[in-house]
């Protein structure tokens, strides 16, 4: 290709749009985060899975999470003998795929647990990424809430693990049989043919879900007629009369002041549904279960809201959601709202078997769980920066090199400057670019002498914002003279008064 | 789709053709192995770098690492803007990314290391996958060979750390510019037209590259007129005189027992060539600096006959080669061979700014290097299997949550049974498929009496290998009864008593 004037052109030095990367610290803030969050998977009994990014696509299916964007899609490709390969969109779909394939190998029930990137292909935004890292653990292979109940005091040990304290979270559970008894109950579902009415039932789902931005008003207009928003555009409703619509916000509401009451007012609400009852039930015994291990009011509670997106849901669902509030750009309180949720699915594996294999399990979004942290002031584990050896003679480069070994046996991150030694503040500036805590100088004077100098960065800084004079520069005492083979300790001892 | 007799056809559980998973201690120990390697890339002073998977196709380019298959491709695929979007092939190329995107805002010299998955279209094959580990460390922006001569050490710490001992790999050296002079000197490369005569110098570097294979008349072959191999299939040769491929030979067979005298060699071998001179004196000056930091001739060798095949290297080339034998599935005693390589090259950031930024680096072939350890019984750490607590009484569930989340909090690895609990077997088979060290089991009776039995797994599987009658099994001593109040202390010495 030629450019203008016949120049050849040159790429673009840049990320295709949507995706991003990540340097130094925010590298080690995630690996710390995500380490503190498998060691809670690993203690619990969780296996490590780690499946390629590529999959097929006719074994990824149809299953991209969310029903709002039917049309959002994966990143997919034809193999040269024609075959359709994609990249996964969640840590879920290569799960079942897993399952069916090796489950007369794999323990039953199967603990695993996964971390890695996934990706959407998908219009990028402000915040919202084509490729973005899950951390998920599910067990498959049993249908006992007890599984759920665990996975519920899993998350909740996981936010405490990572930093965010009791009271500053909250784990949420509700559960999909109680919304199907509710649907039921107001003439969306029947046991004779549960997949009549999605659509009006997918209506009805994502109202529940968007209470907190519509408000009681506009739910209700979505579970009735219709919604015309600000701008004039329209929403199809669900249709339901104003009783039935009192039915599905009497059930959203139906939150009480402790997890007894909450169960019987659900009871009441779904009263002549099977399927209602059943999930009822099992909302009761998670609730016992939680209670009896000690997962309290102040963690734990059960809350009919809770929808989850998500359609392949069918039992239990949960979601984690942080309650402290942070400032927005503008300055404006905020709660951060959802950091990790998951739910009962019943039916991945059956698409490769035929045969239902029951599996729950939460994910954990990584990013959103950084945030939080990172502006909670909490997860900011920066790694220290390397000691740097400053080149006062190029031709002693060994000699440096030497000592910079010493320094990393003794377990101190250290390094040469390797770049252009002429100018010696351009060395002190790269060793200021990279936080390093002390330089150390040795000239062909201190060298005759046995002696280096030792600079503490540190406190060099500190300093620099308080002098203003060339002379107290010159006073300050950030800098000392020490023999040459006390270097390894000498160097320890500024680093240590620097913490 | 239907299948025959009209049936819905199900996907296959299957991941695609040359993709892999990992599982369990697949994963963790490749993950020790890896923490192990960036602990002292970091010691080094090395940054972390986590670029995205997905690269745009021209920032990409066209430098696919193997000059033998320029077919060999990358995953590619159209944007819904009509841009050409690609998986990464390897590390570096989204380095010289992002060094020409961030270049005013990273500290320079600019030293950064990078793990991850790296993508390659290529027909798979025996040990070939599609999807691989690299873990790179690179400095970028400076011409110095201090650099390279670093990087070589680290790649000797980096084997030792991860449990290869001294005496069983060695880190070879050379230099392009070594081998650019003997081009010279063979009338095959001239500083005024450096690109001329490439193809030739391609099949030259390609018979160096396979003397092991080939053996020295081979190589000969390759140089002069060609060669025709065992089934009668012709490979062009480089058309080089008898005189000029005996120079090409010394030049392969040039390595001396000590460097001094490698380095003798080799000025004489290009005595007239200008690159030919300032490569050998690279050479020297990189195995100065490392004999003054004690890395000696038992792992840091000068060895002419080290090619690489990546066509960007501009100046050193270093490989690791491990050289211990293994058997192969044969039983034949095999070399591992180079499990880590890399050297310098100037040109990759030039593609999008312009001017030269000097580089040099080094990938460590992860899956290569964990099955060296694996072969070699290092590296086999697997993670102990957790304590399971059967389930005697499914009404109890919350009570033996209870005990494992005690475990736990002790540090202890532990879960509930969550299948099926009506057959007791079945529980005691999962525990042993978890490789659990105890098993804890408390039935009514136990409850009443304030007591439970734990369950030595280990010590019992030892008994089992050499038990023969059923008496013995009674007698066998792996299973005690204890207080409740005594499980943790109890199992924590049974678990400390199997180590």
């Amino acid at each position: 290709m030629a450019g203008k004037q016949g120049k050849p052109q040159r790429p673009k030095a840049a990320q295709p749009r949507g995706f991003r990367d990540y340097l130094g610290a925010e590298v080690t803030q995630r690996r710390a985060m995500l380490e503190r969050i498998t060691a809670v998977y690993e203690a619990y009994g969780f296996d490590p899975l780690e499946t390629s990014a590529v999959e097929t696509v006719e074994a990824l299916g149809k299953f991209l999470p969310d029903v709002d964007r039917p049309n959002a899609g994966v990143f997919a490709w034809q193999d040269e003998d024609a075959a359709w390969l994609a990249l996964r969109y969640d840590l879920t779909a290569p799960l079942a795929r897993v399952y069916a394939q090796y489950r007369n190998d794999l323990p039953s029930p199967y603990r695993r647990y996964a971390v890695g990137p996934v990706w959407r292909n998908e219009k990028p935004g402000p915040g919202r990424f084509r490729q973005f890292y899950q951390c998920d653990a599910d067990t498959v292979g049993t249908p006992t809430v007890a599984a759920d109940a665990e996975i519920c005091a899993m998350l909740s040990d996981v936010l405490e693990a990572v930093g965010i304290a009791r009271g500053d979270y909250m784990v949420r559970l509700n559960n999909r049989k109680v919304l199907n008894g509710v649907m039921e109950v107001v003439g969306l579902w029947s046991p004779d043919d549960p997949d009549a009415q999605a659509q009006a039932r997918g209506i009805v789902l994502r109202a529940i879900d968007k209470l907190d931005r519509l408000g009681i008003d506009g739910v209700r207009a979505l579970l009735g007629a219709g919604r015309k928003d600000a701008s004039g555009d329209f929403t199809e409703g669900a249709g339901l009369s104003a009783d039935a619509a009192d039915v599905v916000i009497a059930f959203m509401e139906a939150r009480r002041d402790n997890a007894g009451a909450t169960v019987a007012a659900l009871r009441d609400l779904v009263r002549g549904s099977t399927i209602g009852a059943e999930g009822v039930d099992e909302l009761e015994q998670i609730g016992a279960l939680m209670a009896a291990q000690g997962y309290g009011a102040d963690r734990f509670v059960l809350d009919p809201s809770v929808v989850r997106g998500l359609g392949y849901y069918t039992g239990p669902v949960y979601e984690a959601e942080l309650t402290f509030e942070v400032r927005d750009a503008k300055g404006r309180a905020q709660q951060f709202g959802s950091v990790a949720g998951g739910g009962r699915y019943d039916d991945l594996v059956k698409r490769f078997t035929g045969q239902q294999v029951p599996a729950t399990g939460v994910s954990v979004g990584v990013d959103r769980l950084l945030a939080a942290l990172v502006a909670r002031g909490a997860g900011q584990s920066t790694p220290p920066g390397p000691v740097v050896v400053t080149v006062m003679d190029r031709a002693r480069m060994a000699d440096y090199q030497a000592m910079v070994a010493e320094l990393r046996t003794a377990g101190i991150r250290a390094e040469v400057y390797l770049g252009n030694p002429k100018n010696f503040g351009n060395q002190l500036k790269y060793a200021d670019a990279r936080s390093s805590p002390v330089a150390v100088i040795e000239g062909s004077d201190e060298q005759a002498r046995g002696v280096v100098q030792i600079k503490d960065l540190a406190l060099g800084a500190r300093l620099a914002a308080n002098i203003t004079t060339n002379d107290e520069w010159k006073a300050q005492p950030a800098q000392m003279e020490i023999p040459r083979d006390e270097l390894v300790a000498q160097v320890r001892a500024m680093i240590a008064r620097a913490d």
